[in-house]
């Protein structure tokens, strides 16, 4: 929805960033969350996760060899500690 | 919604652009789908895609022969292994 | 609901732009359709429709002379093989 | 939502500024309906109607001698013949 | 939603510059309409009212001294002619 | 959801910005309201509230020392009298 | 949904800015609520959660071990007596 914040202040999208290759899990406005490797992300919260699982109400939906996120849609980003 | 990242930090753009002529998913907000070729997309996800299909709640709606997807629109692209 | 992408990049766009005066349908994000001959569109996707018909459900609903759909409303456009 | 298009590419927006003056009919996003005569429009599609009469679901529920409709609610402006 | 259109075409918003210190009616997305004296607007159709009345389905809900209304609520400036 | 209005033509937000330390009462767009001392405000409209309280249909839910409120939520401040 | 205000007016920006490292409960504009040690935020307003909590309704809902929530979403966030 807008520019990313300049460069002084970005350190929730540094700690993204450093997060890149870890497991994550991607909840999006519409409830469904995505889990799975964090291949890159970019300071709008566009996110590439690949081997990644669609959730919806906690039961899985489908899998994905590679997807492209679109980051105005995302809530959040929880970092997993597995991986 | 919003100006592209910086060129820095947009990786997720360049891994859409390079699966450009590649068979992909494209789901927007409204939960359709859409399969077929992305011809081409730009950094705010506008996506052209030839021979289309729409899918809703998994069954074929529509064919496309080219069809020009407004980027705000989208929820992820799924880049496909076939093709 | 943003600038439009820069120049670089902006291929979809591009296609858009020579589908000028051809025969194209838009769909709205709230599902409606018009078809008519897409007398010129700009990088907002803004566009200008002359004899254009819309369609609510596959039934037609109105006539349009001439009419300038604001483009953050727009879903896709598909532009159709005949005219 | 975002910042008008660059000055090559707003020809949608130039056949809206030609309109001034002609009756037209301005729907918002909630379905709400305006015709009057357009005596301004801007880039942003802010319109000055002037009697206007408001319409909802075809039926005529109000008259202003002078209205400013903010851009981003605007669905279409159609451009009547009549006037 | 965006930032203000740029100077040369800002006509409508002009004509609300000039409208200071006129009784308007607001009314805003939500359908709740607010009626006062104008103290001032900006381009970005912020809204200071003074001795205003807030309506909802045409009955009053309450009074205000002072207001100020966040631009991207607006959809409409009525300019009455009282006053 | 877009960039403050140039320095020219930003009068109502200089009378927020007048008014911190002044009781008032900030509706949000989800028809929540809170009461408390604007500490605070910036020309997003981003709020700062101190010995706040939250009411929902005019009945208090909570009690806030210190809040942020994000401006994009903000529908108006309304400035009381009293304090 | 926009650029951060400039820096001569983002006091809101640097309470926020000052409360890191302090307890704080973020509540969405989906009506979620997470509570934890604010690591981080920017003038977005994306925030670092660490050893957070999600309510909903009241009721504990997850654990997080470290999220970052995306700025857009966010409805307020309240600083806690607390650590």
């Amino acid at each position: 929805m807008n520019s990313p914040p300049p460069t002084q202040a970005k350190r929730p999208l540094n700690v993204l960033q450093k997060a890149a290759n870890r497991l994550v899990s991607v909840r999006l406005k519409n409830e469904i969350e995505y889990k799975g490797k964090m291949s890159n992300v970019d300071p709008y919260m566009n996110v590439i996760l690949t081997d990644a699982e669609e959730f919806e109400n906690g039961s899985k939906r489908a899998n994905y060899g590679k997807v492209v996120i679109r980051g105005n849609n995302v809530l959040y980003v929880k970092i997993e500690d597995r991986l």
